[in-house]
């Protein structure tokens, strides 16, 4: 059975519905190391629309601010992530490691 | 945080493509249940062109024989598990059933 290999999806819901994952939690690390919506999108390839977007249902959805922004202004508007949402970060990082590694392990017993 | 809740999907996979995920286990043990494919289609709600074709598309991705049929006759045609299907899907309840019940620990942890 050695051709198998496994393979986990992680995240994280709120009353029923998916609110962070994978893909927003890379989108999230961008906004704060570029420091704005448009310089994240740039960064990842994606464009400004989808990256708003999917900001924009994330804040509709968390019990807290999602992020600080400055709108406009010179060099186009900011954004910061909030101290909550840092902390909802740390904490998805720490179950998706912890998992995935847990997966891995126990496919390599189950599957030897 | 305690609003949130963990979700995972596990799935196995044969070079890249996604081969077993708990769907399809579940077709699988209706089939082992029924004795056949239009049984196991009955007894999930789901139309036999459905439950064939995923079965179809299993038995060109697993490097081993997925099930013995007898096709037609009285009753209709029969499907069985083979050996290596029963410890296929074994090993995936294995793998699944640790895993979940891992992510659920883990975020109890994390998100506490």
């Amino acid at each position: 059975m050695s051709q198998f290999a496994a393979r986990s999806k992680i995240w994280l819901e709120i009353n029923g519905t998916p609110v962070l994952g994978r893909g927003r939690l890379v989108l999230l690390e961008a906004v704060d190391r570029q420091g704005s919506i448009s310089g994240a999108a740039r960064d990842l390839g994606i464009s400004y629309r989808k990256a708003w977007s999917q900001l924009k249902e994330m804040e509709t959805q968390v019990p807290f601010p999602l992020l600080e922004r400055k709108v406009g202004g010179k060099g186009g508007g900011m954004a910061k992530l909030t101290p909550q949402t840092r902390e909802m970060m740390t904490q998805f990082r720490q179950l998706l490691n912890g998992s995935e590694d847990f997966v891995d392990k126990r496919f390599a017993e189950v599957f030897k």
